[in-house]
């Protein structure tokens, strides 16, 4: 049964100039015990490791993939490619074109191959997303889900009060 | 135990415009085993029920929801608000703009609440997505979605058969 | 009778970082002595604040509500989803789009539900739109919108003579 | 005292071939009884009428102008300049460009004259919206506008239940 | 006959703040003895002044106008609304979205009234064209032009020389 | 003297598929009595003509010239090149991008080479352009252009009475 | 020596409904006398293929190939990825957003694997770009490539003079 | 035979400040041992001789040419109109619009006139595709672009390794 062992989840980067995205999303799948892989590997300089990782992931434990890349970013869906997991994909700004290039490359992909994808730079937004998917699985991250939903309304309303304060001294 | 239960997705339209985005969707969860509630609510037009519907999913027995809008396309991000479950974005080309609206307006979600968005009019890539988050949790889909992955290439592949037979004959 | 009441106004942010964009508004709004309530409220934080706001705000008395987001920026659509005040729309500059997003995702409102939409970054023109639009219940603003007109058109007199004089003296 | 006269809008369309962008915005305003002036004035084929038109809108009983343009759409912005009357403005879909000319050149107006902008082609949101904004000064459209949200909420319904029965026939 | 007179030009900038963009192109058409006139005049704070401008120009003794302005540029198309002088625009980039707003706000002028548009912040090339502009009725103007031709094309082979330089000696 | 010759216009497309583009424009000029010449001639397909073309068109009595291409459009570039005459540009809708290719292939002119640049599919105004051009040298033009300025006043009236008759009778 | 083989090339297309893009490359090539195969094979359906068939391609005696491919088209960097013979990018426009999503997907490729992108839908420029880039190793193919580029320079010609003759008859 | 003599290329570049994208460029083929020759040259200030060093390139013993540029960046279309060497095109980001007007005035090449573009401010990869081609007639080349292509991909395992250390020290 699921629960008997801990939710795996892979970071995967096609470049390490990518980590500042992804370092808040490594901070809270920590804080969630999910067991988190990261690994630099890119779509295009090291294809083979790339499917080589999506294809042995399922049996590695793995019950979900991110992939990050920039530019024309293919690594999401090249694992999506080689896996039946669910893949999401951040894509990150770093060319010229602002991250439209990696958000089109990416949030795209044809009929049959789906990459599950977050904004521009959205890497804790990809780990939340990561969270509530293994919540299909791992019943118990539901509570915490709803924990930091609550937390997050919650740290709205201190800085309403912050700000209430500051234009009432002004 | 998850498996005594079916496995249960919410589509939830903005407009009963946006059907044919999703009949192919609809097909594949039938043929999945899936258990698909369509349900036309608009986020602007009925915005309670569409809040309603989303709080009370979870208690629904809903593993995930699915959420369908053109234009400023806020359906997606508005269900994600009032619920933990992964919720799946398809921008539809619904106006003069081509679709470009929709998509930012679904995958440009701000930190803390993501949506895990698909190509514009990407209605069967929802569904498959929508499998593979559900597999997550009811381990007999991971096999009907390697079968569904082989029957693809294989038509890759006939499809190259007759264009060489094309070609040949041509 | 309208006058017997001070016309009132809310901002509503969605975030506090976008407060800077406003600033310049909330000083116009007072030296007009229009009431002005600003509040931090997220459409996807905290929905269930931003609907209630937007609910109620007609009975709190509440002429006319401005909501202020970045990126998937949903808030003034939520709000306009719940009133039938009329709601004026800040597209914020907050993610690597520039801006296009927020413009999009705030001003592609679909049929039955307007959002009055000014430019990105935009937050004085909200404020001097939401005192147009008083004005067609609070005659007394007209004037002060004349003699704010012609202030603005004898500042770029008075800019124009600088540059004379700086090219005949240059 | 203000209801002592029916509310007064003006459409000014830059063409006739923008019409049909407003038929529906024409209806709606004569449903809701507001006296409705239609004119075809161009900014730029007929500048000298336009500004005449803006300058003498609010001695002519006008509450607000809604200017409907494609292309470099200027028609709203110079009304805009011309008068204290809150201006609205609907980007035609006219060129090439699919009307995100006709957007950017309506909503980008410059710190001082804002327009409310709505979406391409959305001439009915622009009657709305301006329904909203006269019901600051005419009450009694408050309550027609909440009949119409919710009779707009019951026909998103009913197209629901339309759906249903189809997907249980079908 | 033409040549009794000096050729004259107006620069009209929609905001003072645009001049850092014009700079080369006073100076380029000073060095082309063209009596040139800088005036700081918005289309939408001063639209009277705009429009004074416009119609009197050919009278004043102008023979072209360039009208310089951002966002929502409208300027260069109204100061063309009223006259038949020639009249080039100078798209500026003064918002988040880097004059792709201007430049449709100028290039995109309906049938009927030009505008002879140059590129985003291209100041200097205002210059140039007026100055071929008003060759066609200033003959002397030509040579001058065939000699700044000629300068530029020298000056990009001295870069070149330079270039090479480098990379010998590097 | 000017006078003593007639003002020759010479409009060079880069394909013979732009002639619908122009065929308004054709008319226009044998309207005003400016002999116009036609010339297909791609700045890829047939470069040395082009630049011959430009080259020689000062000599053989053009006053101006009109590029009008698409995509890549870099014919009105090209021949700006080589002369000093003023370019007029024609961006034309000739590919899936909707014609953006070629406006900023002919807007962006690097600093030195202005093409002064119409909108997208502007061939009309391209021949009003250069008409205004014209007129600086050719003083009776500019009588014509007033006329025809009125008549198109005049044509927008005429529209809208019709339009007034249709509201009426309606 | 390299003459003793026939050039031989690869179209790899994502999906046989790409084959119209390419009909006129094919028969580009075939008129070339250059060896063409032409597969269907999807860098997300059969990825392994498209792997295989990329590091093979060179002891297959493939000297190119040319990757097709729509949406968020990998297709052409995938096969990259597996060779180091030169790959051509052909975007295809294949949904919504007019084949700029392939287009940036292609040609914005990260530093270290390029792919040579040609237009979107530029089939037959990818053919021709092949011949000259085979030219490098079989100059014999350099003399038929000046006829082709003579022959379309007498088209323009022919083109040219039938406008003629129709603008005279006309 | 090929091999008796050095593989040479070209770099043309618009202006000198566009040296910095092609800096790695240069390096990169001096480590191929390719004769490299870099030459600023404008295809609008020194037409002439752009045009002349295209026509020339291949008698003097060019196999290949890089064209380089920023805005309405025509230089690299222009030496494919006068040779049928292969061409590749660096599109410059050198304006407010981030490149994307040079790339698709280089991409966008209307049939018949192919570029092979890469990304923009994509230098290392011109060189990198130069050599591939060039390896079709210098297949010593061949060799050094897999060991090129084996550095690549060690690096990103290293770079990886260096990731894993510092997530594991934390």
């Amino acid at each position: 049964m699921k629960e008997t062992k801990l939710p795996k989840v892979a970071i995967v980067m096609g470049s390490d100039s990518d980590f500042p995205v992804m370092e808040a999303a490594v901070r809270f799948l920590k804080d969630f015990e999910i067991e988190t892989v990261v690994e630099v590997c890119s779509a295009h300089r090291t294809p083979d490791k790339a499917s080589k990782f999506a294809k042995e992931a399922a049996d590695q434990g793995f019950d979900l993939l991110i992939g990050v890349a920039g530019m024309a970013a293919h690594l999401p869906g090249v694992l999506a490619a080689y896996t039946v997991l669910p893949v999401i994909g951040v894509p990150v700004k770093a060319s010229a074109l602002n991250g439209m290039d990696a958000l089109l490359s990416i949030v795209q992909m044809p009929p049959g191959i789906p990459v599950a994808t977050v904004s521009v730079d959205g890497g804790l937004n990809a780990a939340i997303l990561a969270t509530q998917i293994l919540a299909v699985g791992y019943p118990r991250l539901k509570d915490k889900l709803k924990d930091y939903k609550e937390t997050m309304a919650r740290k709205v309303q201190e800085k309403n009060l912050a700000l209430q304060k500051k234009l009432t001294d002004g």
